[in-house]
């Protein structure tokens, strides 16, 4: 059990991210002795008294935790770890008190940036101008990185004069998912499913990110922002590349990223007349959501009238390489689906010939599915016979025996990523030419939809999307899965 | 939903497969609707008044039929197809009594004959010179059919003079499981299976039937026949037939059959010095079974003291042809093992490589397991990555969804195979020339085993046989899969 030492400088201490995700990943992390002496820093424009402060913490635990895991006990412990500092990023000054509040330059230090992406540069430079940058210090970065390839860049090279990469920790929370890792032990610890990974026996692969909710209190954030930033260009991207990728030489970050990149290089580009043939933009409109009458995105607080923002992608997505030369990927994501899930789902070749009776075309072909959310779990669809006389052929799966899912708690994505950043592991972090690469192939989507005036397709809050993407696969004689 | 009418002509009709088996069987088929008009025939060698006879059956059907299955409604409707038949098959006079008693020659008649192969041919020559066999009539052989391949080509030339091969229902009753008839579907229906069921995929292919049950009290049969001709010959090696055979031309009995031919006809032959590098035999000792102490076989009721019967048998068997070359099939039968299973297990090749820790060679290859008994069912057996921290690399099934395991009563075998003799299917039946390619194939061990005085290696009770068994895999760096 790695318990490393460490000092962890939170800006956006009080926000959304910190209450829902990290803190109480931090208090499972140390409930399951993962985490060594050190304290949390959790910094704020706000100035708030110091025992208010603590009762906020609490609160989002309690609210945010699961229930019955926060105990007096471990929330003691938890609390003492707890140092609430009050900065104005644009005032250079607060940057040197924060220095004198902080234990040790030489400790295991991380500062997480838990803020927009606009302010990454100023944060580092106050951090550097205050002396508070040294070998020993991280920086972990959250999504989206920019919001195209030249400001991506731009916050990159930025970020590159005050540390170096090895320093940098662009987090993608999907990656940190079990069943995100599981997928490289499934294909590359597996005879059975490594063999047949190739457009030999691989019709399609789909990968899907579907939200039952809408906007909520987000708009300001994120109708500048939309499906192909928020979601396509990271998480089904890195999705993508970790169902694709080559096997690396070794278990090691770089090897690993090096496969990645390789992926996104690969990468056909979508651009011109392609991009209205191959991508399809969606916004959802009024309609009905878990059984309640839910406005359009339009209508939504915070959102204009105009609003030509994406609530919904749906992209195919070829790779150009031999593995996968013929595989269309059709990823896909989108607000007000009709479930919350997120799944990858290869769909094998059918077989060549069929002598039994009954078997109807298009949905019988084996797949493997990866769920990651809401459960966890994998399901590999075959065929068998049906139970009785003659010999005819029904759907059957083989899951994940439930014994098993139930044994232990499944740890958060955000557990297993911040205990890789204290513990200098960087195989779940995105790399800069991933990174890059990954804008460079939406860049001219981004491009299209803005310049063109092209408008997102309208569809009803609680269907699955838009007309236009069921037909962007129906083209090809496929349908999405879409029972799930 | 087919429902013949018939007539079916029981030889042994108050014999222990008919009360177990045959009756029970009648009894569901009739229940679910698959049995047509029709009258059952007992036929036995006792003199039993009508309502001792009907009250005998009744008690049969309470016994061996599953709890709460019989009801007065099914059972009025069962009885009065019951008709019990005095019947000494040596007294051809008695055949013409026995023509009386049945309706019409020129319906759908079987005659099944549960008896001793001994008793075969004088029952059809008794048919015959009473007039009873036309081209309607079918005939049911029970196996085992004859005792070596001498002996069983004479039963069938003999029985051939009587009846044409479309008439003649050799069964072996392994092949009415639904997992046996689900392992066609599973390799014919599925790509992900039947892409890697050879020589470049398959490390090696188990199939293991095991008994806790001792001789019981069969010894006057047994003792004569031991496992190799009880189990090996017939249902073991039907099992390799249907796990190896290539696909068929079409789902028809002779396209089937040809195939299954095809592979006995390829097996390799074991004879000479190979007999004792491949070939182990053994016999229970006493020891402890289910918990309670139990006599060796040689102290059972009916058996000698110097009874040299084989209780277990092990054999490596190989396949000479492309698909299979290299592969070893270890079959495996046996009483007063550890636990009741039947079992097919494929053991696909390890990765190539491995960049995960704390993989242990030879315990984490991919298999897939196909269950007859106790409870029928398909098991893949795969590496996951153990949830929490690192990148440990843990075995994990996937089994067939137990929801839809329960959904319906899975039919007993010899339901299956009735309502094929009924109406004339012969696909799950062994066709004259797989019978005697089996025996042919058996014969020189046999004949070692006799000739040579050798003694099968005793084995205690609850144990998985004898140390022999073990060391026939052991040399090859292979264990049996015991732990089910």
């Amino acid at each position: 059990m790695i318990q490393p030492e460490f000092e962890l400088v939170l800006f956006g201490g009080l926000g959304d991210l910190a209450s829902r995700k990290l803190l109480p990943a931090l208090y499972f992390l140390q409930k399951d002795g993962r985490l060594g002496a050190g304290h949390i820093y959790l910094l704020t424009r706000q100035e708030i008294p110091a025992d208010e402060f603590i009762s906020r913490i609490k609160q989002a635990l309690t609210k945010f935790l699961p229930k019955d895991a926060l105990t007096e006990e471990d929330w003691l412990e938890f609390s003492q770890r707890l140092v609430c500092i009050r900065l104005d990023v644009t005032n250079l000054q607060q940057f040197n008190e924060l220095k004198h509040s902080l234990a040790d330059t030489n400790s295991n230090r991380a500062y997480y940036l838990a803020t927009g992406s606009e302010l990454y540069v100023p944060i580092c430079q106050g951090l550097k101008q205050a002396g508070l940058i040294n070998e020993h210090c991280k920086v972990v970065l959250e999504k989206p990185i920019g919001h195209d390839l030249e400001s991506a860049e731009h916050i990159n090279t930025a970020v590159k004069e005050y540390f170096e990469e090895k320093q940098i920790y662009r987090i993608d929370h999907y990656l940190g998912k079990e069943t995100v890792q599981n997928l490289l032990v499934l294909r590359f610890a597996n005879s059975i499913f490594e063999h047949q990974w190739n457009q030999k026996y691989i019709d399609h692969i789909q990968i899907t990110i579907s939200e039952t909710l809408g906007v909520e209190n987000r708009a300001s954030f994120y109708d500048n922002v939309g499906a192909m930033r928020d979601m396509l260009q990271n998480h089904l991207l890195q999705l993508l590349c970790m169902t694709a990728m080559e096997p690396p030489a070794k278990l090691e970050a770089d090897c690993i990223r090096d496969e990645k990149v390789k992926v996104l290089k690969a990468l056909k580009p979508i651009s011109g007349a392609d991009i209205s043939e191959r991508v399809v933009c969606g916004q959802y409109d009024a309609g009905v959501s878990s059984g309640k009458p839910v406005p359009g995105y339009r209508n939504e607080p915070g959102v204009g009238d105009n609003s030509s923002t994406e609530t919904f992608v749906a992209v195919k997505v070829e790779i150009e390489n031999w593995r996968w030369a013929g595989v269309p990927f059709y990823l896909r994501t989108g607000k007000r689906l009709p479930e919350r899930a997120c799944e990858i789902v290869v769909t094998f070749k059918e077989i060549p010939y069929s002598f039994f009776p009954l078997l109807h075309k298009n949905t019988l072909a084996n797949k493997l599915t990866f769920r990651l959310q809401p459960d966890e779990g994998i399901r590999l669809s075959l065929c068998e016979k049906r139970v009785g006389p003659g010999m005819n052929v029904r759907p059957m799966n083989l899951s994940l025996n439930p014994v098993n899912m139930r044994q232990i708690r499944v740890p958060e994505a955000y557990e297993r990523l911040l205990h890789d950043v204290l513990t200098s592991n960087q195989t779940l972090f995105l790399r800069h030419d991933e990174l890059l690469e990954a804008w460079r192939w939406i860049d001219p989507m981004l491009a299209f939809w803005k310049n063109e005036e092209q408008k997102p397709e309208p569809y009803t809050s609680g269907s699955w999307g838009p007309a236009a993407a069921t037909l962007l696969l129906a083209r090809d004689g496929r349908l999405w899965n879409e029972s799930t």
